[in-house]
């Protein structure tokens, strides 16, 4: 199952279930996350599916919200392909190292991205995990179970703001930078979990290819980890890490200009596409 | 004027505005963060004075909830003080080193802080800001006039899970671990909005001891640097930092136990004690 969270009008979000490739039905849910956290959503959504309901949004037209618009927690992982690690000649590591967006930094799959005073714009492609249960401290089993759905994100990171100091977070946190969607697919439909090919393209250029088999710590893994110290929810958002070929580590280093198309693609749950627009002209500098 | 959040119930929270040293009148808020939400709350708040309003809660019968406990966001700046900057002999920072912490790491005044799974817990007494207004790449004038209140806070930190990897979050996070409160003093009270004695106790011995006019970067400064790439909003809440004297830099190291107390003072707003409590049996170590 295919789950959205769509533009119906000004201010106006509805949850939407994919429905071949012709729309979405529409679901009694402002988005995914609250959709979620109403723990008989399954049966919500067969209930609209028998009803036979009538209210579709052509593909075409769908205007994609962030796939979660007030997800409480989103949290990201860096450092965990483990054949990039090692092709840059690091050791595996032990912890996970976690960073946070929030739920203003996320953005929709085929929006524009605006950038206010960075010069050094980024990408980092990711799979992303949709938490559907509560979680306090728990083992990778039930974290597993745990999981809602899978996603497409872009950790578009602003090195400039990020390398200002030892802490990611700044350049981490633009607002609407990180494009989350088009959909989720449900847990249900991957019951491996893991062998998602994820690609990040600049203009239509490959500058990142990966398969999350390479992942250091999977997503239940990083789910359990994160729940030791901290209580996750349904509609919690976890972005599990990019593969190799970030345009920082490239020599030499190369940015994101103004007009790029930045695409993300993860096969068996969608593409993101999102244009690249700077806004110098209204920030101010500090 | 003084607000706080109180708990009044299973569950339920009111804001409440302090009334001499007798207690609290409520105010039609669930908690400060909703109240300061309503660009009418001074009104609200003369309303309910005016109406002479019967409903106290004896203050020491009061229960402090944490100050502002769905707050979107909780950002935290470190390396801030600048007297123990320079004894440290570093140079005094460019740009604030920011992290984040969620509502739920927020706990009330006088709660136990109830620690799984780490044995490294130390203390940052630190100067909270309330922000009162929307703040989008403000500058610092419009920053300082958006400052509702201040408050006291202790960056209650696990050094053991900060320093697993180079990004501190999850050191930073652990659940109702971060004490808030007792009360936000509004920014009116403190006009020139900096000269406050800072302090942290632990078992009744002063172990830190600093003064926000040492700040590198002041309130103001902090609301306008972080509003150039997200998004503040009334009932959020910025730490400030905090002066010397942590656990982690003594020598050797010192860090809090089962049934430590730990007190943190600010002249002119009120005092936080909370008993530290290990639930380490109930921990699953990860």
């Amino acid at each position: 199952m295919k789950l959205a969270t769509l533009r119906t009008g000004p201010g106006a979000t509805s949850a939407g279930l994919a429905v071949g490739a012709e729309g979405f039905m529409l679901l009694p849910a402002a988005n995914v996350g609250d959709l979620l956290a109403d723990p008989q959503w399954r049966t919500i959504v067969a209930d609209a599916q028998s009803r036979d309901c009538e209210k579709f949004t052509p593909i075409d037209r769908a205007e994609l919200a962030p796939l979660l618009p007030t997800a409480a927690k989103v949290i990201c992982c860096g450092l965990n392909y483990a054949d990039h690690i090692l092709e840059m000649g690091r050791e595996l590591p032990e912890y996970p190292t976690l960073f946070v967006k929030y739920a203003d930094t996320l953005t929709g799959a085929i929006d524009p991205i605006h950038v206010y005073g960075s010069q050094r714009v980024d990408w980092e492609a990711e799979l992303a995990v949709v938490v559907g249960e509560t979680l306090i401290r728990a083992d990778e089993e039930e974290a597993s179970r745990a999981i809602a759905g899978y996603t497409v994100a872009n950790d578009v990171s602003m090195r400039d703001w990020q390398n200002r100091t030892l802490q990611w977070f700044q350049g981490k946190a633009f607002d609407a930078t990180t494009p989350v969607g088009p959909v989720m697919v449900t847990a249900d439909e991957f019951p491996q979990g893991h062998g998602f090919d994820v690609r990040g393209f600049v203009n239509g250029e490959v500058v990142q290819s990966g398969n999350t088999s390479s992942l250091v710590f999977s997503p239940a893994r990083l789910l359990s980890y994160i729940s030791q110290f901290t209580t996750l929810r349904a509609g919690d958002l976890v972005l599990t890490g990019t593969p190799g070929g970030v345009g920082m580590g490239m020599t030499p280093p190369r940015y994101l200009n103004d007009g790029d198309v930045l695409a993300t693609e993860i096969a068996g749950i969608g593409r993101l596409e999102n244009t690249i627009r700077f806004c110098g002209a209204n920030s101010k500098q500090v």
